[in-house]
């Protein structure tokens, strides 16, 4: 298979991948959710040749994940802003966070603090059963095939 | 930034990302989590060469994420199972199937059903709150520094 292919396997998680699983991707999703809106701040902030960035937002943009638009005329400047859909990544980042706390933080702690201003308590994420709200757990869970199994290019024939 | 400087920032989406962010890794680990355990399984499921799933499944091993132990004397051959850390990643992949489901499922539907053993009815994941168990947006959740916020470069010194 060959990375381009992804997209066209048919599994959810091979297709976000297809989107979204390349490093500097991730990366510039991880500062988009910390605030950062423009080029320069995606640049800086991960020390990337500007190619990389070009070619990275310009995915994003393009499967809807991000909205570009215009701030400044003279000369043209664009920002990048999460959409639904990019806003949507949350669970899969702040799982990220999670993981990284508890297996890479060191004697240091964990880098970052959340909060959950809802209840204002520190917080780390769960992953809740949408049905009965318990935590899930892989042993606990069974797959089945779905509507959707068949090759979507089978499907377009 | 390099690729392999990624897992000496001091964030913990990027130290997760220095070991699962690469498209074949997380590949990989969704054919774990859906039961495969052996080298070829790997290289049939996802037809890619030899070598790219040696090396991804070295760096599992290495950072802890999966077990190899041997199964068969002759010819020597290995498993790999998921560690506690590995199974630790289950809320990034559920998350993923999440994501890809509710944008890129297409009219076929979803190509798996999830249903939860311990209440007995097909779920999609939600993201909640360690403390209130309510559900975890972006716009509901403030972030500060933490202990660990130091570059793990600048601590070793």
């Amino acid at each position: 298979m060959r990375w381009e292919d992804l997209g066209d396997e048919p599994c959810s998680v091979a297709r976000t991948i297809a989107v979204i699983g390349d490093r500097w991707t991730m990366m510039i999703l991880r500062d988009c959710f910390n605030g950062s809106k423009r080029f320069d701040q995606f640049q800086e902030s991960l020390r990337i040749s500007r190619a990389i960035v070009t070619d990275r937002l310009t995915l994003l943009v393009q499967e809807g994940v991000l909205a570009k638009t215009l701030y400044q005329e003279k000369p043209l400047r664009y920002e990048y802003r999460l959409t639904d859909k990019g806003l949507d990544l949350y669970p899969i980042l702040i799982s990220m966070f999670r993981w990284g706390d508890k297996y890479y933080a060191g004697d240091g702690g964990p880098p970052l603090l959340f909060r959950h201003k809802t209840c204002g308590h520190d917080f780390h994420s769960v992953l809740a059963c949408s049905v009965c709200n318990g935590e899930l757990n892989p042993r606990e869970v069974e797959v089945r095939a779905g509507p959707g199994l068949k090759p979507r290019r089978a499907q377009k024939k």
